[in-house]
């Protein structure tokens, strides 16, 4: 017998009830077979295809059998490994920076370097779109934080000019590189100099980008010739595998150490975690950045042929292609038609989403580096749209 | 070149002197070898000896090879596998919960439940020692919160009673089962009896519980005999892994799938560490709590050692057992002396523990069910005091 049962009953339920009223209910379903066996996926975030790569998995499966299934403390305590100290290292000489720090996940890593860097009373800058993830750092930092109109340097610079300022730490500026629900890319040429020019701290997370862009896969600071102050990001994307990052100098890592709660009272990624990703950046690195370039050319190549077809598809900036659709029933359908065809791809609706602008999101890997494949997925869409009666431009 | 360089140098070095001058600044190091090869390891929480168990490490390198280094996607797009319902169903048979659902690891569980069920104005109740992960998923969800003291129903009592209510949702109660810094048990029957005469939600964090305390390993709810609204906890401790989870009723895993950020924004966790927690799990559940009991065995042995030679040691209600010290730089002396002498602790200080109450925190495995090792480290312990100049009771 439950301490409350008739107290959380009414609650749970009226806030089930109203997200399925919304048609927003959300449940899990799961992926029944390997990836490639169920048709296209379009709904993962594995760009370089490195997540079933075998020297990656041999890589994981070598770790766990040598040094065992978790790290068993905090990184503090005795929970850094060797293969936590190879894996920053090859980070750090993937992106180009100083050193790393790395966390339990990216969105450990988010919490950690902004609940750490942005203390109370700190002013921080947000791009509106940013990750949640980001988002969260700032409300457990407890920070006066303010919104930025998306990819707007001016804006950022007109609140930056209106901020009061704050004697003990400076302002801090944070955007996305690639923005996940639109792939595209922040201009962050034009907001490192903004931040530069009031002394604000630049943080950026490269989650959707390393590996991807970037000389040598490093990142879409590095393409832009920014060097942020904290590099931020994960490795369940590009890198395929699991635990998130933070690539700064390395005071600022001594500081992160000492400072991020979100690394400190938390276990250390396991062995085979670690192994893993080392193993990714070190062919993402050793390979030069022709991956990311041939993802690029992938997902041009099915914008290109869903533009033909009628669906609003902006330039492919990224591997992230938004398919607008608007209501988030009809883009929900859309992802079921999608489906029943072989194609998975996520409809993405409130609140990931601001409302009005359900969309699906179509994340291409090397997977798909296939005109056939392209061509098939694109008619899938057609059909779809036609049956769910998806408006397409003609 | 930084967006930033001068400002950030002295705001940085500033907070980094400031740690190094009250003795407080961390640094890694780097556990060199598997574990056993060097010394006796008081430091880890890995209290049955699974993480390095070759089945478990088996699992996890098989399911790296079947299913890939990462899962590839948020567990509500695409990254649902069937390693992580076997391991939600494994879950909710060993803790006797009608369902579970499966986070990155326990900090992330712990925020993600905390920040759900707390909307901003929930009144909050906290134990004064919770672990940091619930405090920081306390902060985030901006509730209204209060701490009552440790392991104190009666202050629990008389705090909710003076609580004005909340229409829109319950309030809540938080507590670790088993404290980390200090290994004490809640008086969870006292605590639960509170709460549901208040119409209080419980929520119980069994991290340092799972798999050693209860019938089976159930945790310290179940060898209390209460059924808590929500029981969270990771994988990184007994059961030797990496994750984290809640275990609740369905309606109350719907709800957390659609409200709890840190479950809808993360990649899931990677099929070798879902795969590892879930044998380690069916271990524990088929053990029927033998290994627990002889953990706890062990922890008695050490504690009988320690007091006999002059150190104040609480009686063993966990793995965990405190080593009072008091001064922060005679903590840390004794941890170093001890490392000489080839046996790891951490020297727990401020902020981990309250100013003033430094301690040595051992945590005992089954890898020291040996009364020989037993005796040695607790030889180990009177030498290095006495080289430390640590009082010691006679």
């Amino acid at each position: 017998m439950s301490a409350s049962d008739s107290a959380n009953r009414t609650w749970v339920d009226q806030a089930l009830r109203e997200r399925a009223e919304q048609g927003l209910l959300r449940s899990l379903t799961t992926r029944p077979a390997a990836e490639g066996d169920a048709g296209i996926n379009f709904a993962g975030n594995d760009y370089l295809d490195l997540a079933r790569d075998s020297v990656v998995c041999d890589a994981a499966a070598e770790a766990a059998r040598a040094w065992g299934a978790g790290a068993t403390a905090s990184r503090l305590v005795t929970g850094t490994l060797p293969v936590h100290e190879a894996l920053e290292a090859e980070l750090a000489a993937v992106m180009g920076g100083e050193s790393a720090l790395v966390f339990g996940s990216g969105y450990l890593a988010n919490l950690g370097v902004l609940s750490a860097l942005a203390g109370r009373g700190t002013p921080v800058f947000c791009d509106r779109l940013n990750h949640a993830s980001l988002l969260d750092g700032v409300r457990l930092a407890g920070a006066r934080w303010q919104r930025y109109r998306h990819n707007d340097p001016e804006h950022l610079d007109a609140l930056l000019g209106k901020n009061p300022g704050c004697e003990s730490a400076p302002a801090l500026v944070v955007t996305d590189s690639v923005f996940s629900m639109d792939g595209d890319v922040a201009p962050l040429a034009e907001i490192a100099a903004v931040a530069r020019r009031h002394g604000a701290l630049l943080i950026v997370d490269e989650a959707h980008a390393l590996g991807v862009l970037g000389p040598g896969g490093a990142g879409a600071c590095a393409a832009a010739g920014v060097r942020a102050d904290v590099l931020t990001g994960g490795f369940g994307k590009a890198v395929g595998g699991y635990g998130g990052f933070a690539v700064c100098d390395a005071r600022l890592r001594a500081y992160l150490i000492n400072h991020a709660r979100a690394f400190i009272y938390t276990t250390g990624l396991p062995p085979a975690s670690a192994a893993a990703a080392q193993t990714a950046l070190r062919r993402i690195r050793e390979d030069g950045g022709r991956m990311g370039a041939r993802l690029l050319a992938v997902a041009r190549g099915l914008a290109a042929r869903l533009t033909a077809r009628g669906f609003r598809v902006p330039a492919a900036q990224s591997p992230i292609l938004p398919v607008h659709i608007g209501d988030n029933e009809q883009a929900r359908a859309m992802a079921d038609a999608l489906s029943e065809r072989g194609v998975i791809c996520g409809a993405m609706r409130p609140p990931t989403v601001p409302p009005g602008t359900a969309r699906l999101r179509v994340s291409v890997t090397l997977a798909h580096d296939d005109a056939g494949l392209l061509d098939r997925a694109a008619d899938a869409f057609a059909e779809a749209a036609d049956v769910c009666g998806v408006a397409r431009e003609r």
